[in-house]
């Protein structure tokens, strides 16, 4: 958003209501966790952050005959994204959350295209100076995950996590290869990592 | 985002900052056109709005032999995103920005799939009353569109836009069916056409 203003639009009931917006968006976009654990709470508004790329079919579950390739969607809390645009490197509380969705199919004209569909998965990384690694992976497949939270995953199933978001991503353990406005500033501000051939 | 508060967090420098932003956010996110045109200034902000989804392959350009299909990532106007979860209807001054993206291709594991690359395509659809149809139909494809703008379509290839976009749409002239989120609030508060077909 820019920062325009308007001194008029500065006084009355309208701009109490935006101020409780404001707040709530700038301050209170880091990852929640349960009292006393590190539970993620799946964010409520996560629909609301910042969209930085969707791919199909690059899902890395396990392949089911015939089944239609799934989109993968991902976010990034509003803060954090601004703090990468200015520097090209993610702050501490920095959530992501990747939103799998089934596609549809759909012709118009002579070409046929792929659409978004139900949601069939959400899951969230997270960079926090509490977490051994600095960064928590979270699969948020439990019911209750937007009022217990979800548990960060542990053992094999983080390493595995872990492995892949060393070897094959562009910047620090993100994907920014595959979100092109983040690659371009990365590239900008020198933040790709130097053994990272591009894709 | 949710309405949360905090009396603390009123006051002091912050404070300021946020209703900066909040007030730009809240007020200023509807279209804005070269004074004295139509012309629609392209928006600066716009991979900060609200993402309502994306497909792959479904751009109407000519496909060229051997062409890798193209996503389409789809935006709102933070103001008018809202106000659709709540009442499933586009308010006036409502801003659709349509962003096509080349692809590129990866394998993980033993799947393919295709993320965003390049951009390849800039377009916009605004509800305005000063449009004799109620709605205007923008290509960003001259390199001045942001200071300059860019007129509305018109003859017969708005005729076209306004054609597909009245007969093919689940919403007003809109393809919520391709948004899921949105698509879900239509069907909950009825407003979906009621000659629409599901895709």
């Amino acid at each position: 958003m820019t920062a325009r203003t308007s001194s008029a639009a500065l006084i009355g009931a309208a701009f109490a209501a935006s101020v409780v917006y404001a707040v709530s968006a700038q301050q209170g976009d880091g990852p929640r966790y349960a009292p006393g654990t590190s539970n993620l709470l799946r964010p409520a508004d996560y629909r609301e952050w910042i969209f930085v790329g969707s791919s199909l079919g690059l899902d890395y579950r396990a392949a089911a005959s015939g089944q239609a390739p799934g989109f993968g969607n991902v976010f990034v809390n509003p803060s954090s994204y601004r703090a990468f645009m200015q520097t090209g490197k993610w702050p501490d509380k920095t959530t992501f959350v990747l939103e799998f969705r089934a596609s549809g199919k759909e012709t118009i004209a002579d070409r046929e295209g792929r659409f978004q569909t139900t949601l069939s998965g959400l899951e969230a990384e997270v960079k926090d100076s509490r977490f051994p690694d600095g960064w928590g992976f979270f699969l948020f497949n439990n019911p209750d995950a937007a009022t217990k939270g979800s548990p960060p995953l542990t053992g094999d199933t983080v390493q595995r996590c872990i492995d892949c978001h060393t070897k094959n991503t562009a910047v620090e353990r993100t994907f920014v290869q595959f979100y092109p406005t983040l690659f371009d500033v990365a590239k900008k501000m020198g933040t790709v990592k130097a053994n990272y051939g591009e894709p």
